[in-house]
C-alpha cells in the first residue's frame, strides 16, 4: 500500500458540465463570484413594504399600505424592505393592503449574500460533488467546473489454461469495482497466456493504470510478472495477504502503474480492492481507503487467522451487536463475500482474535 | 412518507447483462445449477498424486511418483485427489517427482461445489448487486440477471417568474439526485407557469412518476397543485417539513404518481430526499429509508427548531464526537447542506434537544 501511495497522485483536472458531475472530484476550491442571492428577494409569497410604515399597526389601528405583491423568489422592489404573508394582511378594493400588527425591516427578506458573500468558498478542492454541490454550484450561476479526470484503466485477461472458466468472470467483477472507484475502463482485452504477449500489451498501454488478471502465479503457466519486469518494473511480487498471495505491482518502462491480480477470484477481488482500487481512488483524486464504512464491534466467537499473512476474513452479525466469523475465502472463495455483512482484517503479526474482543468491521452494505 | 408507500411499489422485472446490473436489485433469487466449482482443482500450482501412495514418505524414505503438473484452476486428472505444492516436491530427470512428507486426501485440492452446491442461493431477491456479486454469479456462468426495472423519471420544470433563476438550478441537481436513486431521467422539459400548460404535461406523461419543480405556493403566480388536482388527484397539498413546506402529492388520472418539489434550492431538495425520492428508491425495489447512514451522536449545543413543523436541522462535528448546530436552511438555503457534516431531523412535536441530548445524525460523507 506504502509502494502504491508512493506511486500514484491525483490525476490532472478537466472541465465538465455541472449535471455530469455528479460523484467527480473538485481539482480547485469554488468561491462564489458575487453574492447569493444577488439581490434582496421575497422569502414567501406577500406584499412587499417598508417595514417603518408600519409601525405602530395594530387591530385598533390598521395601517393601509399600497399593494406590492410579489412571490417567493422575486427581488424585492426599490424602497421594499420587509415582506408580509398573504395571510397577515386584508387586501381592499382599491389597490391597497390593510395590516394589523407591525413589520420589522428584513422579515421575510432573503438578504442579498445571505447563502454566500462574495469570495465565500462554496466547496473546497477534493470535494465529491453531490446532489446538494450541484445545487448550489448551478444556483451560483455555474456551468463548467473543474475536476480530477477520471483514471484510464486498461485489464489485460490472460487467456485462461484450458478448463478453468474464470478469468472472464474476474473481468466483469473487476470492470464494476473500477466503475464504483470512478475509472473508465479504456479497454478490456484478452492476451495470450504468453510473456512476449503481456510484455507487447504493457508496453504499449496508453493508460493511466493497467490491471493484468491471471497468470501471477509462479507455476509453470504464470507469465505476468516476468512480462512485467521486461516491460519495465517488478517492483513487488507476492504479499502476504490471503487471499491474494500471488499479486504483483511495478510499472511500464513509461512510467505507467499496473498491478497483477491473481486468476483465482477471491484472490482477484482482494487484490484489486486493497492495491488496484487504491490505486484508482488515488488517480481520480478520492479518499484511498476501502470504500466502505468500518465499525467497532464484538466477535462472538474466536477468528483464527495464520501468522505471518494479513487475513479477510468474513463475517456475519449475530445477537446483540456482535459478529461470527464464516467458512474463508480460501474455503469458499467469492461466496464468502457474498454470504457475509462484512469482513475483519487480521494483520499479519496477529493469530486472530479472542471471543469477546473488540475489532475493526468493514461493512459490506455499501461496497 | 405513508401516503408515499402506499401509493409506489417494486416496478415489474427486465433481463440486463451481468456488468450492467452493478447497482441494479435482483427481482428474483439467484440459485446455483450445478455446483461451483463444476469439479475437483488445484487450489495451487504443483503436482498432482493419489494421496494415499504418498503414505509412509519421510525424509529417511522418500516416495517416488510420476510426475503430473498442474497450475491453480486445473481440473484435478483422474485419479488425483490431491495437490503437493511446487516447493515440497524433488523433480527427477525421469518425468518422476520425490516427496519426503504424506499428504492427505484433499489437500490443495479445491472440491466440486466447495463455493456453491447445486440449488445453493447465491443472492436473494432484493439484493442491490455490487461487483463481489457480479463476480460470483459471472462465475456460475451467468450472464443475464433479472432485476428489478429502472424508474423512468419525468422532471417538468414550471417556468420561474421574472428575476429568478432557480428553477434550473433545481433541475441540475434533482437530475443528480435522481441518478443516485436509481431512477432514469425520461424527460426533463420546461413548462409555462400556467396551469394548463403544467396539467396537460401530467396527463400526457408515459412516465413512472413526474416530478413538478417550482409554483407549488398558495401565490398569485403558483399553479402546480391545481393542475394536479385537475390533472387527476392532488392528495396533500402543504407539509409541516422545513423547508418544504409547499410540497405536494397526487396522481395524475391514469395513476402516476407526481410530487410537486418547491422552487426554492434548499425546500427542493428536502421535498425530494423525503418524497420523492422515497417514491423513486421503492420503485426501484431499492431500501425506502435516506441513502445515507445514521449515528447516535451528542449534540454540545443546544438545537432548536419550531414546534408543529418537522425540521431539518444542518449540524457539524464538534469535539470528542460531539455535534453542533449550524445556520439553518432558511437562513443560508444550500448553503447549509454543503458546509455541514450530516443534519438531524427534528420531529413535529419537538421544539429542539437540550445541550447533551442523544440524537440521531444522518451523515453527509455518502448523499
Amino acid at each position: 500500500m506504502a509502494w502504491v501511495d508512493a506511486t500514484t497522485e491525483s490525476l490532472g483536472p478537466e472541465d465538465v458540465r455541472l449535471p455530469a458531475a455528479h460523484g467527480r472530484v473538485l481539482a480547485e476550491a469554488i468561491h462564489a463570484l458575487g453574492p447569493i442571492p444577488c439581490e434582496n428577494r421575497a422569502a414567501l409569497d406577500g406584499f412587499a413594504i417598508q417595514a417603518s410604515a408600519s409601525l405602530g399597526a395594530s387591530s385598533y389601528n390598521p395601517i393601509r399600505l399600497p399593494l406590492i405583491g410579489v412571490n417567493a423568489g422575486d427581488a424585492l422592489p426599490a424602497g421594499a424592505d420587509a415582506v408580509v404573508p398573504l395571510q397577515l394582511a386584508e387586501r381592499d378594493d382599491q389597490a391597497c393592503i390593510e395590516i394589523v400588527e407591525p413589520v420589522a425591516a428584513g422579515d421575510n427578506v432573503e438578504q442579498q449574500g445571505a447563502v454566500a458573500t462574495i469570495g465565500a468558498t462554496m466547496a473546497p478542492a477534493g470535494t465529491r460533488l453531490a446532489a446538494r454541490h450541484i445545487g448550489l454550484l448551478a444556483v451560483a450561476g455555474l456551468s463548467l467546473v473543474s475536476v480530477v479526470r477520471r483514471p484510464r484503466v486498461q485489464i489485460l485477461i490472460v487467456k485462461p489454461t484450458k478448463g478453468a472458466e474464470s478469468e472472464d468472470a474476474n473481468a466483469s467483477m473487476i470492470r464494476v469495482a473500477v466503475e464504483r472507484d470512478g475509472g473508465v475502463i479504456g479497454e478490456c482485452v484478452a492476451v495470450e497466456r504468453d510473456q512476449m504477449a503481456i510484455g507487447t500489451a504493457l508496453i504499449e498501454t496508453d493508460a493511466d493504470i493497467v490491471l493484468v488478471i491471471g497468470g501471477t502465479g509462479r507455476g509453470t503457466n504464470d507469465h505476468s510478472a516476468a512480462a512485467l519486469a521486461g516491460a519495465g518494473e517488478l517492483a513487488i511480487h507476492g504479499v502476504a495477504l490471503c487471499p491474494g498471495e500471488t499479486a504483483g505491482l511495478g510499472r511500464t518502462v513509461s512510467g505507467v502503474p499496473v498491478v497483477l491480480l491473481p486468476g483465482a477470484p477471491a484472490s482477484c477481488l482482494w487484490v484489486y480492492e486493497l492495491f488496484a482500487g487504491r490505486a484508482i481512488r488515488r488517480l481520480g483524486g478520492r479518499v484511498a481507503e476501502l470504500p466502505c464504512r468500518s465499525r467497532g464491534m464484538t466477535t462472538a466467537r474466536k477468528i483464527v487467522s495464520s501468522l505471518g499473512m494479513t487475513e479477510i476474513c468474513p463475517v456475519r452479525f449475530g445477537a446483540a451487536g456482535t459478529i461470527e466469523p464464516l467458512p474463508s475465502f480460501a474455503e469458499i472463495g467469492l461466496m464468502a463475500a457474498v454470504s457475509a455483512d462484512g469482513f475483519v482484517i487480521v494483520p499479519q503479526g496477529s493469530e486472530g482474535y479472542p471471543q469477546g474482543a473488540r475489532l475493526t468491521v468493514y461493512l459490506y452494505d455499501e461496497c
